[in-house]
């Protein structure tokens, strides 16, 4: 859905991510071609609802044959930008950003892992993926030098602030935050992915237990 | 919002966790009252937003008081049922099953985390906060004592399939699903919760570049 100035809206943005990783199952499943109908039914969604959003995007399938899934995923990477790699660092190398750190494909989502930070000194020195733990006190001298655009933030919710006030300082603009920090409120400027795993676990609390 | 059926909707109800994860916070800096407006500049939503919502559970503010913060949570915390404890089991144990372990505060979210399952030879037999990660080969039979109602699965897209079987064989009804296997499109009577990770870095990898 194109809203009046031409921009995609954030539901439609929001799902798009969700159609890429689709389509890369089934490349990887060797699978070349696929009907909106055969596809919906793959993501629990509608053939009108994929017809729709790919519209969006200037997606057409054919008639009678679909959608060629390489050409596809590939538009839909260029619009999600992902071939356009941007530098982000790690702020915070305990049990969850170790795991983001070596978890993730950076490359593949557009970024570029440039720099993991921590202040405990058990940490600092040790290696993630091949790259050194750096003690925080080196983060504004590091960013200066090394110009990231983002930061995971994986530090807890009372060491956000001030990290963060130095990121922006040194013109890093987007945030993908799993603290309890809402950046937003002090930097409405910026662009921010929140992460919260414990909303995320009540959801499914009360989803259960209704 | 309620729906016909006098249900409150997935909308509302995705709100909640956030309502109750910002009571903490306040809870934790000492604060005991605040208006549905200091609470929507806190949180960056609107007063009226607030009181709609908060209205659908019956949660009103006192006129020129506002809401007592620890009242509010404790209301919340029952609407969530996060008093009601629940078994889970986690399947998965490497580097981001771990960092859900050891990360989570599995109780105070609705939660009891009875059983860590891998199938890796190097895995089964160590200790994450103090729990024994069990062989997968276990799972059935230990399902079949300890009956755990929800899962975490914390395994790749290969896996997920088989495990996700035994466990609906058990009866577990809720996932917290980590994994890019398609949970309910195979069992739509679940609950399922899904964390996509890589489409929320995806998703800032777009906002970023726009």
């Amino acid at each position: 859905m194109l809203s009046k100035n031409g921009e995609i809206s954030i539901s439609v943005i929001k799902r798009i991510p969700r159609y890429y990783r689709f389509l890369e199952i089934l490349m990887n499943e060797g699978v070349t071609k696929i009907s909106s109908n055969e596809l919906a039914a793959r993501m629990s969604t509608t053939a009108s609802q994929i017809r729709q959003d790919l519209n969006c995007f200037g997606c057409f399938g054919m008639q009678g044959y679909g959608y060629n899934i390489k050409q596809l995923h590939s538009e839909i990477g260029k619009i999600l930008n992902v071939n356009k790699i941007s530098k982000m660092v790690l702020i915070g190398a305990g049990n969850l950003g170790h795991a983001i750190a070596s978890h993730m494909d950076f490359k593949s989502r557009g970024f570029s892992l440039i720099g993991i930070f921590d202040k405990d000194p058990d940490l600092i020195g040790k290696e993630i993926n091949g790259m050194t733990i750096t003690s925080m006190d080196e983060l504004d001298a590091f960013c200066k030098k090394n110009t990231p655009k983002s930061a995971i933030i994986c530090v807890p919710y009372s060491a956000a602030p001030e990290i963060v006030k130095i990121l922006i300082e040194n013109k890093v603009k987007g945030f993908w935050n799993f603290s309890h920090y809402n950046i937003m409120k002090d930097y409405p400027n910026t662009v921010v992915e929140n992460v919260h795993l414990s909303d995320s676990l009540m959801t499914l609390s009360y989803q259960m237990k209704k």
